[in-house]
């Protein structure tokens, strides 16, 4: 497959887009995000701490806290109220990984065993309950009934989109909508409020609200679709990361769908067993992996996610060009290129 | 045990305290919030509503709606915003049901199939993480700071609680210190802010909303002491109804504080087989209650249940006498004389 060629000039020629740039931008206010996040966990249950100190420490990127300080940022926001709510979104991001692990039944989670394996479903039921109530509490501490609004609707979406994939999980017949719309509801919508938060912060007008909200949600969605792809790189697998967890759950995922409407009947056969009976044995995964080259569903997956990251940088048009614009974009492109 | 003689005046002498007067009281609000409560259930995930609803049909006895409307019906309060609030009220401990039950195992809930037993775990966690957002996009719908103040700081007290009560189970050492303040946190806090919500919609002052938190807080810990009485009693076997669930999971109730504590060592070493080991054999249970009324654990169960029952009633001396205060004092008296 083609390198995308960079838009954004500021960057070196053919350096590979990283998030070192919004990294950067957003460095000092997330290490505060950080603080609050370990603060914000106390509880007379030390369990509380322990646990969500376990998952918090596990790291991923904090992607999502980082939209709404970058956001903020890109606004020209002086205030203190980001640091709050990026806090907000990364507990409410938290919760849910938790409660996903149970209904997954995960063992692993970024690599480390995950909560729910290490002090039992139940622990990790209720400390999802706590932070997500935590985060309401700090929502209700900045006061703004427009932010408790965006944050109380794309919770309920999440949790709405979580049941939805209950549905779609082990039925290989799932459309491309159907499947868009559990990534849009269990990934995007975050990504989305998080961006938009930072415009509301700033008081911007609705205009920049919404192209905050477009970006993220178009972002979430390339990012998302090129998780599935990861899921099933041979590349990755070389690089020594673990692929193949979609695979094993019966996940299905856009590479699966597209692969399934594109093979014949004896390939769905091979579907079937594998994802929907999860009737799994060695040899698998590998026919799998196959299966998609062999119809260019891997590719495809990416190339859906080159057009929702298109359209994430063009939300991005009506703000002034500068630092925080080019490493919100760079983002998408990393988003995007770290398939390659 | 000798039968409470009712301070409530208005009452038949001699008649059974119930909950008929407070459920006259609020009937038509009542209707309202059942309404509103399917509506509110509906989503583009058809499992939502259905699973919802099978708890939600179960019954139970909407008590904590109850408080809210009741509240705001002592306080004169003439709007609807107490319709919406005590939707939410209803939906907090509805999402905390369905949740515990993944955390007890519960496959029986009010005598029927509980969710978990028929959906599944994930769809348990699922829709209650729905209805808990849902919840606070009816409150944010309302707009009022200050309730969701009282129901966010609720709901992280109760998953605090939860997450107290799983180190306390099966750990019959337990004080009664430990155990009054799961209870406090598990149950009474949520009747707590159910009745303070109704001194709020209707502006009522700072000591009117304390005194209803008082009322509830109380009535809270009560309901919960008599009812892990119950659970315990040979008379309620008589009736046909189910005793031994607490003992089942080894859960360590204030009956079982009492009876520890009054125990010899002979009789904790069948405390920590059956409660701290669950190795529970037939006879058990009987050998449990026996111990307890040995000890007068029950009777002295219902005896801490009375002393909050007076407080609870206390604290609503501030308001006129009238229909509503003599329901709300007979709910109390029911609390406890159901026991009976």
């Amino acid at each position: 497959m083609a390198i995308v060629v960079s838009l954004d000039k500021s960057r070196k020629d053919g350096a590979k887009p990283s998030l070192d740039a919004i990294e950067n931008i957003v460095s000092e206010d997330l290490g505060r995000v950080n603080r609050l996040i370990v603060e914000k966990m106390e509880s007379r249950a030390p369990l509380i701490p322990q646990l969500a100190g376990h998952i918090v420490a596990a790291g991923g990127k904090r992607i999502r806290p980082m939209l709404t300080l970058a956001a903020a940022n890109l606004c020209n926001y002086q205030g203190e109220r980001h640091i709050t709510l990026a806090t907000c979104v990364e507990f409410i991001h938290t919760a849910t990984l938790l409660h996903d692990d149970v209904v997954d039944e995960s063992m692993l989670r970024r690599g480390r065993e995950s909560a729910n394996a290490l002090w039992g479903n139940e622990a990790s039921v209720l400390v999802g309950d706590f932070l997500f109530s935590r985060a309401f509490q700090l929502m209700v501490s900045d006061g703004s009934i427009t932010v408790l609004k965006i944050l109380s609707d794309a919770s309920a979406v999440i949790a709405e989109g979580e049941v939805l994939q209950l549905l779609t999980t082990n039925d290989t017949e799932t459309s491309e909508e159907a499947y868009l719309e559990v990534i849009r509801s269990k990934t995007a919508t975050l990504f989305a409020a998080a961006a938009r938060i930072g415009a509301i912060v700033a008081e911007r007008p609705g205009a920049e609200a919404e192209a905050l909200e477009s970006y993220g949600m178009n972002l979430g969605i390339a990012f998302q679709l090129v998780d599935d792809a990861l899921d099933y790189s041979a590349d990755q697998a070389a690089l020594g990361k673990t692929v193949g967890d979609d695979f094993r759950e019966g996940k299905i995922s856009l590479p699966v769908v597209l692969a399934w409407r594109r093979g014949d009947n004896q390939e769905r056969v091979f579907w079937r067993r594998t994802l929907e009976n999860l009737e799994q044995k060695e040899g698998d995964l590998e026919q799998a992996i196959s299966l998609m080259e062999k119809h260019g569903a891997l590719g495809d997956t990416i190339e859906r996610a080159r057009h929702y990251g298109a359209i994430a940088r063009d939300a991005l048009g009506i703000f002034q060009d500068g630092d925080a614009k080019s490493a919100m974009i760079e983002a998408i492109d990393f988003s995007i290129e770290r398939a390659f």
